[in-house]
């Protein structure tokens, strides 16, 4: 009955992959300049939120329809998530292809943090942390192997089974017991959870070593201690507005920052990427964009 | 491959009747407090726009996803609509339903126009005039009969075989030349055009006539010059913010007008309801709210 293919996550998992995924996402974040993102529209319900995330990328025009419940299971609170995406062609309206976008969020979200990685970690980069070992992270993993030769990988979670069990996806990863340990000698951290706790420390951190900050995503997440904020030297956005109020530099007027401010978009340019350099700490603020998701779907429909 | 049904426009018009949509409308317009509604969000293309619209309605959350474009055809300008609908569980997060909406948006306008003439227009209507006879008009037509009993139907369009194609669904029709010709004797009069250029003038009006203001729903579409906004008594607006933004009432501030304003939910719900008598030509502004998409969905859930 359905007009037009209908894809599932395995069926995006089959045809994305994270590397091609994070050349969409750096044709994208190249130039901007056609791309069209109101704010993500928020409902809340008792015990979550539905959001609308709609987009024009390019000749690509889309919307994200996804939601974030929590329900307290027996032994601990779950976190269920749904997410669709429907694109459409700009010039006929015509429908392209409708989604499951669980999947496709998992990998475009890697997918930037990898780009990201790219653009502003050290070209020497050897060990990698990964806090949090839910089901993006595998991707994550994936993401930063794809843009650096690491020799290490270094997991932690809450749960220790989780990071055991991510740990058998890869070769020469390590399963820590503690955010300290887990960070204290890697070039590139990142961070994956959904805490409004923050956790991490600037003082375990190595010198210029590199923060992929992912878990903050809403008012009232955050990860970074204010010592983070206060101590890093370059923070990137994936877009302003959205973390100004989402991201992790919505505490950023909390400290006393000397951080420079840059977007995605300007690094990847190669407008402002002289700033990386010599200036300590890095951390890239990741709020996730309705422009990756329409992006990423697009590349998925040529593949058809 | 879909997780959930997904139903066509010729599904949606075998489930859903003009009939029991108002009823529908009815339940919902009585009690907007467990509803939510952010304005809708639209994407300005070359030639048209996506819109999204979210909303909450009790214990369901959706989407309308959809876009207008002005194609020019071979012989004259053409309008293309898209619209999807998906309806999701709130508690849950659930998806219970994806469907074509232009059925379902069709039927949904057409009920609260019906709605809105039950409670606003005199009781003994019996000339009904629709102003525009595309798509929209046939349920505008039902719903109108469903609520008055009417002798006589009068239908004008700028192409007159599209009104004349019209006057065959019903008994009792009369195709009008001039839109003049089509209201000076009807007590309850329909306007269901793109129009940009208002065109209804109020020396033209019935006393104590009631007015449905279906066709402006975006900035800069109008169908009623500035007499009517001078002259009517009563004005009704189906949501204040996207009425004073998109609607007919975008203009009120253009004249002197003395009008008595309400919402629909004050009317329905018997709020407002003494406003009505006594207060000369009454008018409905009709913009199309995200609820009415939510609620009319919900209702298609509900008999499958």
């Amino acid at each position: 009955m359905l007009p037009v293919r209908y894809l599932n996550n395995d069926e995006i998992k089959e045809l994305l992959s994270v590397e091609e995924t994070i050349v969409v996402m750096e044709d994208l974040f190249k130039d901007l300049s056609d791309c069209q993102m109101p704010p993500k529209v928020y409902l809340d319900i008792p015990n979550g939120d539905f959001r609308a995330m709609p987009a024009v990328v390019k000749n690509t025009a889309g919307i994200k329809w996804c939601g974030v419940h929590l329900n307290e299971g027996r032994t601990k609170r779950k976190v269920n998530i749904f997410a669709k995406v429907i694109i459409n062609d700009v010039a006929t309206g015509k429908l392209l292809l409708l989604m499951d976008a669980e999947a496709l969020t998992a990998i475009r979200t890697a997918a930037v943090t990898g780009l990201a990685t790219k653009y502003i970690s050290g070209g020497s980069s050897e060990v990698a942390s990964f806090i949090g070992c839910g089901n993006q992270t595998k991707y994550q993993i994936e993401a930063i192997l794809n843009v650096r030769d690491i020799k290490l990988i270094k997991l932690y979670d809450l749960d220790i089974t989780q990071a055991e069990k991510m740990a058998e996806h890869f070769d020469n990863t390590v399963v820590c017991d503690s955010v300290k340990d887990c960070v204290e000698d890697a070039d590139i951290i990142t961070s994956l959870t959904p805490s409004r706790v923050p956790f991490l420390e600037y003082g375990w951190l190595k010198e210029n070593s590199h923060i992929n900050a992912v878990g903050a995503d809403a008012e009232g997440k955050r990860e970074m201690r204010p010592s983070i904020l206060t101590g890093v030297g370059v923070v990137v956005y994936d877009e302003w507005e959205q973390c100004s109020h989402s991201g992790e530099i919505q505490y950023l007027d909390e400290v006393n920052s000397n951080a420079k401010l840059s977007s995605l978009e300007d690094i990847v340019s190669h407008k402002k990427i002289d700033l990386i350099n010599g200036n300590g700490i890095t951390m890239f603020d990741a709020t996730g964009l309705a422009i990756e998701d329409v992006a990423a779907a697009r590349c998925v429909y040529e593949k058809l």
